[in-house]
Order: structure tokens, then C-alpha cells, then sequence
């Protein structure tokens, strides 16, 4: 099975991070082509959902941000950003395959999220937190640049299949399943939650004010 | 008298900070509500103004943000939304309660900002700048959150409360006041100024622009 | 030659940064005063612009905060504030001024940028990044703050000044010029694009949505 194979879960992990982080930096830079941002405005909210939610989760673990060391993911975002430039019909076209990388990143960073906050010797409720945190803050900050209210806070459960997978992380860690078990279970559920969500519209109830 | 008594002192703080955090989280959901929130958007700006001041307090101060050994502050948030969603008619009812909890909340989180930064060995004037984000920035992030201006910009006073009960506090604090006198004429006196600015109308002065 | 007396450089730098700090708090102060905050409010916004940059630069490079050992920066900001109420005409009529005690305060902080991020040790992509956060999030705070759209994210260059700064400092340095000379070459260089940049409305060019 896959799951015995840790090398080739790393590899496939890594594919996955990749798909997701030019996902999340293209969904950044499209956000600030609607708003007919410059280049580098669009270069900036692109890197913002890209390396956002990893940054928050770094700074509140007090470990230095992750792309610190690391600057394929300032090249990643310049790549999205030639490619939103380059063709927004082809991206247009392409809207499909954004939908399932952005996917994919939600998945990825939330797992990402999980492993080093409990690596770390933190509890798993903090765990759920910061993996959730990785997961969506980027695109959070993405609209506060915008000048949006946040999507995620009223729009099909997105956070939500963030919190769920970290549920079943915890849940399949406490029994004693094999690490890379854990992580291909916890990846599919969020993705399929997710799925199912902008399927069938599915969205949390919504708050009602006094008035 | 009382404040002879420093562990009934530090009862009646946990109390006033139980308060001030659920009060601090049903402003953030109500805010929430307002612009129809999901529930999992309501937490998070509840989460955002309970717990945000602190936040920002300890990543200045280079220490692990206070709610991340403690899972009670996330609890009190559930707890704050789940009140929100079973009545909304209660909580407009309890409208004078919260407002008071509130200022509960402003003066108990401006002292507990006062207090750590003092004792991590800070100067006086970076202890009233952290008590005064610790006591009010959690409401900028919700209102950011929120796409709305930040409220404490243009309303009656509010953080110059904060920033009068740390200067009041380095006051008594200099002339070697006890500990809990200090902490507890601090309170007050934030509370007071709070109360009379609602009461009065009292604001600070506008700032015109050139035009 | 200027350059080779470091501590001339040194004191210009103290003088350049004075203005620079002081233009970059009165341009929080005058954006708060166009949306009518009170004093409290146009100093939040005038210490964000002044302060921000540096402190979200220093937070990913995990040292306390630059500010946190010196009050001067409050103080400056205090100043600022002084002068914006009690003459906006005057204010007005140094309009030229300020514009171009901008433009220093972007040189000198984006070159604190790129030398504090050096010699931690980072690498140079880092640097350039760091200086180029250094010397213009203050103004995406501010912009946030004002629930506005960040205005560089739309107008004149102003931010690929500071990049284009880094990029010469980056090879002025690897070609093994002495500290001074590079930066005043920077200094220079920034200055230049961007008064450039304002005198021909050159800007970068703007993203396109698919609609």
C-alpha cells in the first residue's frame, strides 16, 4: 500500500504543496486583478495567501516563518504571477484545476500545520488551531488587502473541512495508526468535505443580528 | 480591607477577566452578526477581539501568546457564540450587562498588559502602550476583519481609559503604593472614565483635513 | 569624499531617518484627519506608518521590536500630531516637503532594512525582501487601518523603488565597495526612481480580470 512507503508519501506531499502554493498564490493574484491592481499589487496579495496562514501559524509557535529558508515560494508566486499575466483566458480556462490545487493547498497546509505544531510538543487542540490557521489565514489577509470581507466567513464551508481534518487526525493518532496512514486519511477527508461543500452549496448557518 | 488580601484580589481578577473575555467575545459575534456571519466567521471575531490584544502584546514582548497554554480562552468564545445563537433577544436584552462586562474587560486586560510587561523588566512607557493594545486592539482587528473603520478612532473615549489607568498605575506604582492598591485604583478609575464618556458623550476632538 | 568618513554617514543617516520617520507619521495622521478620527485615532495611524514596517520586519527576524528600546518614535509621532493640529494650512503648504521627506524616510528604511537583515546573517533575497517591508508596509497598515485600498498596490512606483534599491545594494556590495559608499548609492538610487516615478506618472502596469 501507499501508506508504507514513506519516501513516496514525501514525494507525493511535496507535489501536492507545490500545486497548492501556486493554487493559492494564483487565487491571490486573480483577487487583485478584479480589483485592477498593479503588478506588484498583485504580486504582494499573491505571496500574502501563498505564505500568509504558515507565517501566523511561525510567529505563534515562535519558529522562524518557513520561507525564510526557503525562497522557492517567492519563485513560485512570480511564476503565477507571469502566468496570470501571460494569459487570463488560458487561466480563465483553467478555473476548474485552480478549484481543485486550491483544494489540494487547504489540505496540504493544514496537515503541514498540524504536523509541526504537535512535532513541536504543542497539545492537538492547538494543533487543530494553527493547522487550520495555515490552511485559510492567507486568504484572509488576502481580502483584508483587498479591502473585502472575508470570503471564507460567509461562503461554503471551507475553514470548517480544516477543522474537521485535524478532528480525524487526532482521532487516528490516539488510536495508533502508522503516521502516513494518518496523513492520507486526514488529506482525502478535507479534500472530500470540501468537494462535497461547493457540490451541493453547503454552507454553515448564518448569524442573525437583533434588528 | 481588600486589597490587603492579594489572593482575594486575584479571585475577583479571574472573575473580572472571565467576564471581560466572554463580554470582549459576544462583541466580536454580535459585530459578526451584523454583517451575517457565518458561525464559524462569528467565532472568529469573537476569538479575534478576545484574544487579539494579547496576541499582539506578547509577539512584541517575544513571549508564547497567553492563550496558547490555556484552552479555556477558546472554550469561553464557544461559549459566547453558542449564547449568541440560542437567543438573540436575550443578548440585546443583556445590551447594558455587555456593555459593562466590556469595561470590565478593557480595564482587566489593560492591568494584566501593565502588569507582564512591568515584570518581563520593561521601561514604564512600553507598559502603557501594551496594557493600552492589550486592552483595545482585539476590537481593531475585529472591526478590519469586519471591512468596517475601527470603532476607537472616531467614537467616545476608549483607549485613552487604557492609557489614563497606566498612567495612574506608574503614578501610584512610583510613590510604592502596594501592589494590590495599585491595581485595584487602576480598575477604577479606567472604569469610571469609561463609564462617564458613555454617559456624557465625552469624545476626543476630531482631526479636519485641508479641505 | 563623503564616504569615506563613516561617522559623517552615520550622523546623516540619524538625520535622514529623523525626517523620514517624521514624514511617514504625518502621512498616517493627515489619511486619519480625511476620515475625520479623533487624535487618539490620527496617532494610531501616524505610529502604524512610522513603526509598522520595522516591526513586521523584526518579528519574522525574531528580535524585539526596534522601537521597544527607544521612545523617540513615539515621541516623533507626538510631534507630528502637535503640528498636524495646530496648523493644517501650514501642513498643506509643506505638501512638497513632506513628499520629499517621504521619499527619504522610503531610502532610509528600506537601507535599515537591508542592513539589519544582512548582518543577522540572512541570505540577500531576504534582505531585499525585508527592506522592501521595511520601508512600505507602514502605509499598508495605515491603509488597512482607513479601509482604504493600499494605495501602492495601484499607483505611482513606489515599492519597486525600494526593490530596485536592494537589487543595486545587493551588487554595489557584492562587487566589494566599501559599507558607505553602497549606501549612499542606494539612498541615492531610491530617491531618484521615485522622484522619477511621480514627475512621469510612471507606474507598473495593471492586472486585468477576465469579465
Amino acid at each position: 500500500m501507499i501508506y508504507n512507503d514513506p519516501q513516496l508519501v514525501h514525494i507525493v506531499q511535496q507535489v501536492v504543496e507545490v500545486a497548492g502554493t501556486l493554487a493559492f498564490a494564483v487565487s491571490g493574484i486573480r483577487h487583485a486583478a478584479a480589483k485592477h491592481f498593479d503588478w506588484f499589487g498583485g504580486y504582494v496579495c499573491g505571496i500574502a495567501v501563498a505564505i500568509g496562514g504558515g507565517t501566523i501559524r511561525d510567529l505563534i509557535l515562535g519558529v522562524p516563518p518557513f520561507w525564510t529558508t526557503d525562497i522557492s515560494y517567492l519563485l513560485f508566486t512570480g511564476l503565477a504571477l507571469l502566468l496570470t499575466i501571460a494569459s487570463r483566458k488560458m487561466m480563465k480556462k483553467l478555473d476548474n484545476a485552480w478549484f481543485v490545487f486550491d483544494t489540494l493547498g487547504l489540505a496540504a497546509f493544514t496537515i503541514a500545520g498540524l504536523q509541526k505544531t504537535v512535532e513541536l510538543g504543542h497539545p492537538f487542540w492547538m494543533a487543530i488551531v494553527l493547522g487550520c490557521i495555515t490552511g485559510v489565514a492567507g486568504g484572509v489577509i488576502r481580502d483584508v488587502l483587498l479591502n473585502n470581507v472575508p470570503v471564507i466567513f460567509h461562503k461554503e464551508i471551507y475553514a470548517m473541512a480544516s477543522v474537521a481534518g485535524g478532528l480525524l487526525y487526532w482521532l487516528l493518532y490516539s488510536i495508533s495508526f502508522s503516521l502516513p496512514f494518518v496523513v492520507i486519511a486526514t488529506f482525502l477527508f478535507i479534500c472530500v468535505i470540501r468537494f462535497l461543500a461547493v457540490y451541493y452549496h453547503l454552507s454553515l448557518p448564518t448569524l442573525h443580528d437583533e434588528r
